[in-house]
C-alpha cells in the first residue's frame, strides 16, 4: 500500500452497499453494524431501510446515504423527486440516482438532464451521486451523460448500480473523469472487491468508492498499514 | 394446441413486457406497434413510458400497464404510492407492483400487506398484480406472500420481475395458485418463452402471461390453430 494512504483514509471513502433486494432485517442490521465497526464513510441503503439505518448508527459517526430510481433508471422525474424527498425525510444525507439509462441511449439529453437536475433541487445541500450504468453504454454516451449530470449539479458521476452483469472498468473511471471538471466527484462501484483494484481506481482520480466487500478490503489495509503484506484478499461473493 | 384454445385467446392473455432498463425509444416502438398488429392484451411498459405508449397505442385495443416499485421492491410504501398515482395519471391502466421482499423474507407480513393494500388503495379501481420474485423465496415465503396479497386487495400474484435470475416455475404457479382463493388470478412471468409452456401454465389455472416473446408465442399459435404443427418456437432472448 502507497506510505501516503491509511487504512482510516479508505475506509473514509466507502460507502458500503447494502442493496440486495433480499437480505432480511438481521442481514441488514448485521452489516450496519460492521460499518459502525469499522467507522466507515457511509453505508448505502434500500430506501424502506433508510429510517432504521439511521436509527441505528445514530452517534456512530456513519452516514446514511440511499438509491433513487435504483436499479433501473427509468422511473418518472416526479417519482425520482418524491422519492428523494421521502429519504430526506427519513435522514438520508447522500442520495445515488440512476440517470433514466433509455433516454440516454435513445440521445434525449435534455430529458436525461432534466430529470437529475429535479433531483439535484430536491436534495438541496445533500449530495447527489448520478449512476450511469456503463456495462449498457458506449464511450460517447458515457461522456454525455457524464457531461449531463454536471450541467444539472449533480456532485458525483457513479458507474454501476452493481445489478446489471457488469461494474466498473478502469477504462470506463479514465473516461469519466475526464468528462467532468474537477468540481465533480467519481464513485466506483460494482467489481470494487479487493483492496487492490480499489487503490489502482484511487490513482484514477476516484474519490468515492461502493462496495460490499467492505471488511475484506479493511482487513487487508489494515494489514498492510500494520507492516505486513497484507492479504491481497478479495470479496467475490461481493458486489 | 388444445382445439378450446385459440390464438386470440392466447393474445388477450398477454401482457408484454417492455422494461429491459436499456431499451431506447426506437425499440420501444417497436415493441408497441407489434403488440397492436397481434391484437395482445396489454404492454408493461417501464413507469417513464406510459404517457408515450398511451399516446402511441391510442385506439388500438391494447392497454397499458406499468410497474411500481421494480423491480426490487425495496422502496417505501410512500414513494410506491406516488408511483402509481403518476402511472395512472399518464394512463396506465393495471400496475404490477414488488412486494417488499426483504421484509416478507424477514416475517414482516403486516409490513408487505400494509405496503400492498396502500398502493390497491392508490389504484382505486384499476387492477394491481402484486410479484412475489419467488426466485428468493422459500414455499413458505411464497404462501405467505400470495395470502398477504388477497388480503391487501390485489387482484393477481405474479411470480417473476425477469430480472432475478430465476422465472416463473410449474412448481412455483402450483403453489400461488392453491395459496389464493379464485378471486385472485395468477399471473406468470420471467420464463415464458414459448407456446407449450404458456399452454401447460395455462392448465394449472394461470390466466395472464407476461413475456417478452410474444410474437414468437403467437406466431406458433396462429400456426397451429390453421391446422398445422405449428413450430414449437422459443425465443431465449426473451425474458
Amino acid at each position: 500500500m502507497p506510505e501516503t494512504v491509511t487504512a482510516a483514509e479508505i475506509a473514509g471513502a466507502i460507502d458500503h452497499a447494502i442493496l440486495k433486494p433480499e437480505l432480511t432485517r438481521t442481514e441488514v442490521d448485521a452489516d450496519l453494524d460492521m460499518a459502525a465497526r469499522y467507522g466507515i464513510f457511509s453505508v448505502c441503503v434500500r430506501p424502506s431501510d433508510v429510517a432504521h439505518a439511521v436509527e441505528r448508527l445514530a452517534g456512530s459517526g456513519v452516514a446514511v446515504g440511499t438509491v433513487i430510481g435504483f436499479p433501473h433508471g427509468v422511473t418518472t422525474t416526479t417519482t425520482k423527486v418524491a422519492e428523494s424527498q421521502q429519504a430526506l425525510a427519513d435522514g438520508a444525507v447522500e442520495l445515488d440516482m440512476v440517470l433514466n439509462i433509455g433516454r440516454l441511449r435513445s440521445g434525449l439529453l435534455d430529458d436525461v438532464e432534466a430529470d437529475i437536475a429535479a433531483v439535484v433541487e430536491a436534495a438541496g445541500d445533500r449530495v447527489v451521486k448520478v449512476i450511469l450504468e456503463t456495462a449498457y453504454l458506449t464511450h460517447d454516451e458515457i461522456e454525455s451523460g457524464c457531461r449531463a449530470a454536471e450541467r444539472a449539479g449533480a456532485a458525483f458521476v457513479k458507474t454501476s448500480t452493481g445489478f446489471a452483469g457488469g461494474g466498473a472498468t478502469v477504462e470506463h473511471l479514465r473516461l469519466m473523469r475526464a468528462a467532468v471538471s474537477d468540481a465533480v466527484q467519481v464513485k466506483a462501484s460494482g467489481g470494487v472487491r479487493d483492496l487492490d483494484t480499489l487503490l489502482e481506481m484511487r490513482d484514477l482520480g476516484v474519490s468515492r468508492f461502493g462496495t460490499s466487500a467492505t471488511a475484506t478490503i479493511l482487513d487487508d489495509a489494515a494489514a498492510r498499514e500494520s507492516g505486513g503484506v497484507g492479504t491481497g484478499a478479495r470479496d467475490d461473493s461481493s458486489y
